[in-house]
């Protein structure tokens, strides 16, 4: 039945989102055959998902994606919109477990294409053991979206006490980040504005549900996670601080860092700490657990570069500063503007 | 704050959805205004959400919505999001609890139109007792989208054993319609054509929650519901007595109508079957129990045309046979071609 789809329809048309026949032909030779639950498998209005009987709390949440390139090195918005919805999951303390996927599809849209994305939507979604249950599509005409606009919700268990809180965070507390940051927006912008500087840059997308899970399993003081995204560490270190109203002190010389990054910064003029992560934790521990959840990360291969970044302290409250590797101090203020549209 | 945002940013601006300050004065000075929900005010990555200690199975839905024009006689984008959310969760026989908001704005969009657009989704919400509990906001560039799309995604808690499912389907049950069908399309469609037929038609676009509830109160002996959305009567019929093997008979003559309705799809070649609803149900039920459904529908203000449309069937197994006014017998297909995009 892909065969037929694929022959004989090679682009989107409106009448895949109509609801009715080719909709169903869609659905049945394309979308089933990635995303091949036994819970989709009969279309139902809405999945009835099994939950563990001691399990109270459930965590929910929801994202769209409308990054730009579709693809790009490292991901694409499929993989993107898996990693987002469990990434966002597991910083929230629960073992990601559901996922729902809604598209938005422009008419002429490359059914190979779609087809690439599902694949990838897929793989992410089985690497981190997740279900894709339930889901929707729909088509617009030609001019009236950008390719295809993916919005995923997830549900996870609530498995952990951790992370306790931002009213938690105490002066003393260790600021661990996990990697690099910054690479998956450089990836994004130099595959849209095709800057060929290092073929070797790659997103940094990807799903830290494993990275989170080492750390949980040796630490109970966890205050506070936060992946990275848009807005970069600027804008998760600023909602932490005005959140706990202490100040967050953070040495540049401890963010763990590459000469690529470094240096395509450098030239496009980017401060490294406004960059979005796509696959990078942002931590607020207690500081006895610091130094074992370091070691932790490192032994993870989405981690190896794990490092104490600053401390809580309290000076400045609610502010963020950076002292730079020349010693000199300065604020890190929330991000303002347009900066860089469509990165997730 | 809301009146700074208003008077000084008439127009949403890619700003708004890069994550920094500008989406957090958004989403503080007017997302939060309708949708101030505790969970959502920390705006955490995950909403971690309560479920009663009994309840092992939830139901878990999405839905991206599309349509155009943004506001239509009987309702808008917002009131049709949370709508379309609580319905798919009612009828999988589940109490609707927390929804999930995913907005998609194109740069440029009127925040006036926004507001209204919030206002009314809090309303539907408010209305059946649901909590918007987490979200998001993209903006993309102007011309990449169609001023807004919203995608909802939806928890219920899994009340009741039924609907049992399509497999407890058997000749002789009773096929009931809660209401006259195919306003919601009609109306939509006479609006962005500016087709002024009557001015007293509205979208039938209604949570049915409460509608449904009633009726679970006092039959267990429901195999199956489903709002017929895109693809109308027809497209509902035809996945269901595929689903079950069963012939499915509807009597022209039974179906709810309205003279304004009819009229209006003579002038525009329109088969009633064919058209999408956004407030009615279809449910199978065991023959026994329809006559006291229909009446306890009856009593409801979104169910007071409720009717016994048809019967399960022996014959032409998978098929659905409407006979006509005139005592013909004709075939109901699933609904082909592209029909009339973007009704919901």
């Amino acid at each position: 039945m892909l065969h037929i789809i694929a022959m004989k329809d090679e682009k989107i048309f409106l009448a895949h989102g109509a609801g009715g026949k080719q909709t169903r032909v869609l659905i049945e030779s394309l979308i089933l055959k990635y995303f091949n639950d036994s819970l989709l498998k009969s279309l139902p209005d809405a999945a009835v998902v099994s939950i563990p009987s001691d399990s109270e709390r459930i965590c929910f949440t929801t994202d769209s994606f409308v990054v730009k390139p579709l693809f790009f090195p490292g991901g694409d918005i499929g993989k993107l919109a898996i990693c987002g919805t469990i990434n966002d999951l597991a910083v929230s303390g629960a073992k990601p477990a559901y996922i729902s996927c809604s598209l938005i599809i422009e008419e002429g849209f490359s059914i190979q294409y779609l087809e690439k994305i599902l694949k990838s939507m897929a793989k992410a979604a089985r690497k981190s053991c997740v279900r894709v249950v339930t889901g929707d599509t729909k088509v617009v005409e030609k001019g009236k979206c950008d390719g295809i606009f993916i919005t995923t919700s997830g549900i996870g268990i609530k498995r952990y006490q951790v992370p306790s809180g931002l009213q938690d965070i105490k002066p003393g507390d260790a600021i661990i980040l996990s990697g690099v940051p910054g690479m998956h927006e450089l990836a994004v912008v130099c595959s849209r504005e095709n800057l060929n500087f290092d073929m070797t840059l790659k997103s940094d997308c990807a799903a830290i549900d494993g990275l989170i899970d080492g750390v949980l399993r040796v630490s109970n003081r966890i205050r506070f996670m936060r992946d990275p995204t848009r807005g970069g560490l600027a804008a998760c270190l600023n909602e932490i601080a005005s959140g706990c109203n202490f100040g967050l002190k953070i040495y540049e010389d401890k963010i763990p860092m590459t000469e690529q990054v470094r240096s395509i910064c450098e030239i496009l003029g980017f401060d490294v700490i406004n960059l979005a992560c796509e696959g990078r934790v942002v931590m607020i521990v207690d500081c006895e657990d610091a130094e074992r959840i370091v070691s932790v990360m490192r032994k993870h291969p989405l981690g190896t570069r794990a490092e104490i970044i600053g401390r809580v302290s309290c000076e400045c409250s609610g502010r963020v500063i950076l002292q730079t590797i020349h010693g000199f101090e300065r604020f890190i203020r929330m991000p303002s503007g347009k900066q860089l549209p469509r990165i997730c």
